[in-house]
């Protein structure tokens, strides 16, 4: 039976039933539909509006129903539609009149609103400490591996010797973006709807500060109209959702790189990585194609909502049901990718060696050749042009700059003295490039105790959000 | 245990496995995996490869694991992986060596694209249909209401008064345009890649036309590289799919105005509506809100598999396992809104009345007016400046045009005559329009004729389509 | 003659050249260009790696450059590919060696992403100036029309009456939360990538905090690498504008149905009409339809960076090239719509009339008789059930509710009494939905209230942007 | 002066006016708008609409304005608002009366459908001809480099030896698949709009068939509304410029790849490569770095378009006029990139020898031996198993597969016999893959002699486009 067909005639056809259902993804929800409600029964006794009987049968209706569902003795019917009906249906059936008066001062727009808010709110504390899990993963290796030197690259093509660590700690830096980005999100949805009714606000004298209080929200929507059609919240974790994917995408790619015989740089452990049916010699990188690939799904979903979303007017409208199946999948997807991450990063190898010998035999140190120059007052401009011709004067010879000598080079510049094969030296070369953000082992030791220092100020953030967020589900033990 | 563990030493992690495996959606290509793995097997008997004996057992092993998942009592393992690896293994335990030959000069790589291409053309036919289906609800409610006139809108603005059935048929035009894309898809999908290995073809003696022939496939994929990692196939039916949710998001966008108080042109079955929670009088067009929504999704899964592919070398990724989530969730969602339109526009209520009232009120015969005197000799500029004027004038006394006396008229310009007023008749307005693809009768009545054709053309299409298909699954009987 | 040429032996292929070449649309950067040389040879000169006189010809010249671009006396030339080269060639064409020296210890790809933070720094502080004045014009017209009362919709379905400036600050709530999001974008800008180098710091004493102080930047990169390539801030930008142009194509799509015959709430200006080559009686709301259109570009564009993006190995890639036409767009287009959404709201002319004689005609009300209901004591789902009832009949008789008589609702239930009629006015249905965030006038004054505190808030952020983006060009006066 | 003013009683505001052009963008089809034109004078004169003398006017005056805007001496005007506009304007200046007679039965709405169709039209048969090149060019790399072995990747690990024409010609096959999307895309375009009107046709007796004829169309649109309102022939050509960007981004993925000191397959030209402002030994291939970043702005004027139509009301809103821009961005830049990318295969060398030496220190080879055991009688899994052991065995000795003494396998295997070393040469593997699509020498050579076939074929479908293409414009000699 509806809850809302008094004003039909006919009842509602079974495909329209189950295509206009929610219940089989918002049932994820099932938690913070119980807690809500249990705020809301809470807030009217306490306002008068419910007697305390009647708000008392109703919590600890909605506890045993939240017992149900976490043994799984609850089955929810597409007939009911969402969480929110198969909730308050089954409470009704248990404890009778006091179940219909549940949802006074209250509309399905604000409830799935407030579910949705909390549910963001749970799993932004939970992402933020996987991602800063797989910051402390990506220090940890920085320092392991802090005496190792790898070519540099821009546009594929070896640049300058860097340390391993100066690469690891860039992707450090990318997620340290990503956390502050999360702390968007989490502004967005640490927003209270409850009371907001279907659109304009309700008549009964609703405590919405202390429902607020109850949930530990940090604000309550200023304008009842936009607490039940803002979608932001959804959209602001998809935005974070994608860019951090974006990021993983980078390290995916250069990890696949890394691994694939030509590089030999890394070698990830067996237990992240797959065989193949056919060809026996086969270990694939699959964790980082499919993080990779995935990319494109966090990018699908935060599109989806986006275009849900674009010119729909207001108030609710049922187009914004739309907003929950892609942002679930984000989520799911993100803890995954973040949890494997770290774990591939702790337990890969490095083979610092295979760097190493790599740099013997390029150019990597042709800008330090340049830079020589330059120091010694040629214009650098012109440096340049001397080093250029060097490097073809090389490739012809089939040498490298370091073994140039002493004659050949001052051939090409009287500036040359001997001094120049201990800039040449690769060592030298990373030592050199101790500006703020260069290279240097001084600086990047400088990077780590300041990674160090924000992945502790991040924990303090998460833990926060952990409190405000564990407080919800006191209320249901 | 895993089929291709060989070279390595250690076990794969969990949640590696659980990430990795695609088994929990491709399930769903069952009775396309064992239809395959039943065509090779015979290909192989036939050129030699596999003994009769072993090929009648592995053919006979694999009904019966058909058979079982029908009745649902194959439990799939996520530890297997995927649907094929999921069947093999079934295979071999139930029948032993043989079983292990199946994968004789086949890679899972072929296999999974040959599952996935008899998948989407078993699809395209079943999405051809329903097109089909609504294009005849279309046409349907095109005769039906032959004789409504409505208001035509540019802008939102009242323009010109239109036949409710032209506006009718302006959607069965887009339909008909989708169909020729959905031909497209066709075209794309209904190319064989089994046989191309894992990447480069294989070494046992194939007969690659002759399981193209048993699986009825228009064409053989001409390079092996290609075959494994291509999916233009997916993209083309992912373009199809969100053009003509498109083209539905703007027929839910009119059927929510005309639904509304203000417009009330139509009136949608109760069985396809639904009410509020909170406000006892609504009845809310939700169908048509969802499938403007969920146009959202379609771009996102068209956005996510593009991006996917983007920059991703041959042959064959893990990326591209990412393939077949948006499509499977785009072909169900798409079936269900077809299906439901067509119920929707059989069902509804035209409120030609309401429609025909509205017109008495407004200026949608400015541009007859600016005809009229243009046929009269006045340049059109010129004669659009007056109707102008004249519109300006009658907004500021509260008439409308029809309701200008002669006097008034000719005020404005010498060359009205008495006809005039009978130019101004909405029904003259509209039998007026009588170009190729006008607004008149006449010119409806044609669209609805070669409407009819072309339905009548699609369907023998569609018959073909269900042919090749059909004849796959003959084996499983 | 190219900079970079010395190991080329064959010149650039001229098509290859152009679409190479970024100068058609990066000279829109030239003043970020010159002052972020003229910091950087301040710098240079400070810790005595250029010389004073060096310092002085550069700080001169690229003076006169500035002045020849703004006077428009200087001509581009895609041979020398960017705004850096076009600058260093004319400085050293006119200073000579001193303009070879500028180029020490920086690279392209740490020049270019010093130009763009500027660039979008400064964009940044001109739209929050636009945005702000557009809340202005709303929290204006909420106070200007604070008396109207209009139907609050959901579902385009009339739901609940509500005041007109509830609306109009919804809106204002919307654009709040952009404000934040811009406030996001800002942190991720407000960073110094120069001294970066090509992507590992250079050998030069560069002294980095010095010229981060010269340009007021809030922090400087920690990673070299990620400094490089990190391009975070531009798709910030693109996240709020998307979204705030979402929010813009909500409005619009109102504005739209507001305009049109059937609705007829508000009257746009004729300034910010267009009207038809062919249809003299139209005024069309072109404006907003502009803007509910080009939201997809926006969409677009942010798309297109997260792809470009997406799977790029470190540092940088030329793909990163692609940074800027979007942004670009987004930035000319969102800056027109700002300013011109606050002019149309300004000059739009509100029919509360019309707004409040359709109420008279509909439900909006039937929510106040079902809580009217509950207050009395029946559950409430019950009482929604008498009011389905009660609408019902009313459709059938071609009455509204508030035209029964009390026997015809006592009949219904007899909780009725003569007290209901009050509590169905509209003006009562409004006042009494006096929740925290509801429609009631007082919650309204309290939003408008609260929303002026906060753009002056906002405004003493803009300001503290502008100061600091104003300081950077200082030095070109 | 406004040609659509009479009811308006304000000017338009100066910042409408020019955010409401699109004359800055439309201004490219000033071709078509003037040839389109003249169709529509001859066709009205033909039905006696217009007098001979008008209509020779009007063609004439066109040809004029046609000879101005080609000689630069045409200056558009934003007031004007379009190129219509702009055309029709100067025409009446020129001509007097005439000119304003040429609007007659006709709206801008099809006349700008009219235009873009032309546009689109005209450029598709360009891009045709490009990509058909490419695809030359690559049928011509894989003759030039026929005897050329290369490790075949997947998941970018060494999986079994390829042709590397084999490799060119995976390509080749996407490129045809794109042939056939642009097929798809003129049939989208070539449908006539002309005398749809503003919505609704028109009331004059125009001859639809007759401006088809003029103007090359091989259809009419059957629907004024969908004439004047349809835009999936733009989206037809996004999509197809999407996925053949995303092939690119393949290509190009590969190339910077193969170009990088880690694998050395290939040199690109120098003059198809630039250099580093800093760094003097680099060469960068920056060209398939831009493609596979352009790759982004492709996808996002696709999503673009599709966003913009989405849930818009018919027939035309101005939202549409937000279809080019996106349109005419791809255009410039897909005719770019297929001339670049023709021109860079044309003269990249490729470095067999490297290929080669690389597959003699790896495992690609790895299936051929499973193949053996097979062929010997051992299930495929079993012998997956033992090669498996055997790769491992290898990697431990710092031995490939093919070092392995005939003692060290008979332990592994009691199958294997002398003549395995035979098919452990690469040679051997290659040759082997003698399958249809297989990487044989005499599948490939079979490919390359379809693919020159197909390119024939596409030069005849070409030339009808062009021949249609071309007629258009003979009027204008």
């Amino acid at each position: 039976m509806k809850l809302w067909g008094g004003r039909f005639t006919k009842a509602t056809d079974k495909s329209v039933e189950e295509f206009n259902a929610s219940i089989q993804f918002d049932c994820r929800m099932y938690a913070e539909d119980i807690c809500g409600s249990i705020a809301h029964a809470t807030m009217l006794s306490r306002q008068g509006i419910l007697s305390a009987a009647d708000a008392n049968a109703i919590v600890e209706g909605l506890k045993k129903i939240y017992g149900q569902i976490e043994q799984g003795e609850f089955e929810f019917s597409v007939e009911l539609e969402d969480i929110h009906m198969n909730v308050e249906k089954r409470l009704t059936d248990a404890i009778g009149e006091a179940g219909k008066r549940l949802h006074t001062g209250r509309s399905r727009n604000d409830q799935v609103a407030l579910d949705t808010h909390l549910y963001i709110r749970r799993e932004i504390a939970a992402v933020a400490r996987l991602l800063m899990q797989l910051q402390q993963a990506m220090i940890t290796a920085a320092k392991r591996y802090s005496d190792v030197i790898m070519p540099g690259y821009t546009h594929l093509q070896r640049a300058q010797p860097i340390l391993f660590s100066h690469h690891m700690m860039a992707y450090f830096s990318m997620l340290s973006r990503d956390f502050i980005h999360l702390q968007y999100a989490w502004d967005m949805a640490d927003r209270m709807p409850l009371g907001a009714g279907a659109l304009a606000g309700t008549t009964y004298p609703l405590d919405q500060p202390f429902v607020a209080e109850l949930l530990h929200f940090g604000k309550i929507y200023d304008n009842s109209l936009d607490a039940v059609s803002d979608r932001d919240y959804i959209i602001a974790f998809l935005e974070f959702a994608a860019v951090l994917m974006m990021h993983l995408s980078r390290l995916s790619e250069e990890f696949i790189l890394w691994s694939s015989s030509e590089f030999k740089f890394i070698e990830l452990d067996d237990s992240h990585c797959t065989g193949s049916s056919i060809m026996p010699q086969k270990k694939n990188p699959d964790i980082c194609e499919l993080v990779r690939g995935k990319t494109g799904r966090f990018y699908g979903h935060l599109m989806g909502v986006l275009t849900m979303m674009k010119g729909i007017p207001m108030a609710y409208d049922k187009d914004m049901q739309e907003d929950k199946e892609g942002v679930f999948d984000a989520i799911d997807n993100l803890k995954f990718a973040l949890t494997i991450y770290a774990a591939m990063i702790n337990k890969m190898t490095v083979n610092g060696q295979r760097m190493r010998d790599v740099l013997e035999c390029d150019f990597s140190n042709a800008t330090d050749m340049a830079d020589y120059l330059a120091k010694k007052g040629l214009p650098f401009r012109e440096a340049h042009a001397v080093v250029g011709k060097a490097v073809h004067y090389c490739i012809e010879q089939g040498k490298v700059l370091q073994q140039l000598t002493l004659d050949e080079l001052q051939g090409m510049s009287p500036l040359f003295s001997e001094d120049i094969h201990h800039y040449l030296n690769i060592e030298t070369c990373v030592r050199q490039r101790n500006t703020y953000n260069g290279t240097s082992p001084a600086s990047v030791q400088r990077q780590c105790h300041a990674g160090t220092a924000a992945v502790v100020e991040e924990e303090k953030q998460i833990t926060k959000w952990d409190t405000a967020v564990s407080a919800v589900y006191e209320v249901l033990k």
